[in-house]
């Protein structure tokens, strides 16, 4: 008998989110499943780990096929809790989301989604974060749950290099299709919504509206989503700026 | 008379850690200061933005040439405020730190104080991330103080690229000097402290050993460091791997 992959899988919106849901059933059509996902929503956590407080797990059901956590932690906390204590071998998979809401361009800085899928893949394991764009809590994950099970089939078949994951969004609606991208350039403008609470004092509420800074370039993620097709953005933990680095070497420190 | 460069100075271990004072003192040389850090300390919080609780700032002094505004928010929120709502006009450069404790290799990923730095060059701003090897609150940052500002004049000289900011790390003693650099390759292993609270019921804490997977390697930051150079990484906001997406390209989707 062929042992089944085991895959971990984790999200940003918390272990209530209907995307997670979606995922853990496109997953078990492929291997075992762990899932270790925050207690809360986490969005917008990015990469962040928590330091200052400790972290408890709980399993809260265990049938074969399928194990589930949740943890009080970041989505990388349930990452690292996994391969360090919970799972009784590495992984051979990770696999994040489905995220309510797109994660393209400079969002992934920001992603809670993509911060678990590039700690994944630090642990040398293939890694992918799935995104669809619709914020909806009932959104309809049925044509997404499709391609995540065609992307993932083909991450089991080719792999991945170390150290680098997959960022996937998946459009509303019908796909056309799936398109490799790089990330867009793209900027947030007004990003706060000020209000004034009963004591008259003001507060801010994180908000604003998203600027594609290339709207004319064709290899984008938010050029292939506009189109409605499926965006694969390979994503490396490397963040260093080679060119820079050659153009630093004329400074005078 | 020349007008003096706007600074907005953060950082992620909080308004009253030590490396904050220090770098404030360095940037008050080259211009006026506004400083917008976090109330308490907001360590590992990477590029984490506050989507679920409202953000609240307090000015806390007003002097010539220096502003003191704490945010209950994480670096990245303070970086936001700041270029939304609390400066008249568009800084010119951001600093981040100095930050107890080295940023170095992927550590990149879930620093508060690259957060900023990255923040910042998104908002097209010159942008540096500051750290110094020791965790200790009352580190000595002489040496780190001097490092910083002959960085800070060559940005000054030289500007750096859109979407692209530096990660600058200091060594504990007398620096040897300046070495431009790329992020080491590297992983974290056994990172949690298991322990058992008062209940009988088990907790974490995020601990662990770094391991430098590449210590041959003398272009990176680890080597540069533990020669006793600071470290220079140019850092750039777009993740994609660019070989990869070749790769891909033969993939059967």
């Amino acid at each position: 008998m062929i042992e089944k992959p085991s895959i971990l899988v984790t999200n940003d919106d918390g272990i209530h989110a209907k995307g997670l849901r979606e995922l853990i059933e496109v997953m078990r059509l492929f291997g075992d499943v762990t899932v270790i996902a925050p207690e809360v929503s986490m969005s917008g956590m990015s990469g962040a780990v928590t330091v200052d407080d400790p972290l408890r797990s709980v399993k809260l059901s265990e049938e074969p096929g399928i194990t589930v956590y949740k943890c009080n932690g970041t989505p990388v906390d349930c990452v690292k809790l996994g391969f360090n204590h919970l799972l009784e071998k590495t992984p051979d998979y990770v696999v994040s989301g489905i995220n309510h809401g797109a994660n393209t361009s400079i969002s992934i800085l920001y992603s809670g989604t993509m911060g678990a899928a590039m700690e994944g893949s630090l642990h040398g394991v293939p890694s992918i974060g799935f995104s669809l764009m619709d914020f909806h809590p009932d959104a309809d994950f049925g044509k997404a749950k499709i391609y995540a099970a065609r992307i993932f089939q083909a991450v089991m078949d080719n792999s991945l290099p170390r150290d680098t994951c997959l960022n996937v969004n998946i459009p509303q609606g019908v796909p056309k299709g799936i398109k490799l991208c790089r990330q867009a350039r793209g900027k947030w403008s007004e990003e706060f919504d000020k209000r004034t609470d009963p004591h008259q004092r003001p507060y801010f509420w994180l908000s604003g509206t998203f600027h594609n800074s290339e709207e004319n370039a064709r290899d984008t993620d938010l050029y292939a989503l506009e189109k409605s097709y499926v965006s694969v953005v390979p994503v490396k933990v490397d963040m260093t700026c080679y060119e820079t680095l050659s153009s630093l070497k004329t400074w005078n420190f």
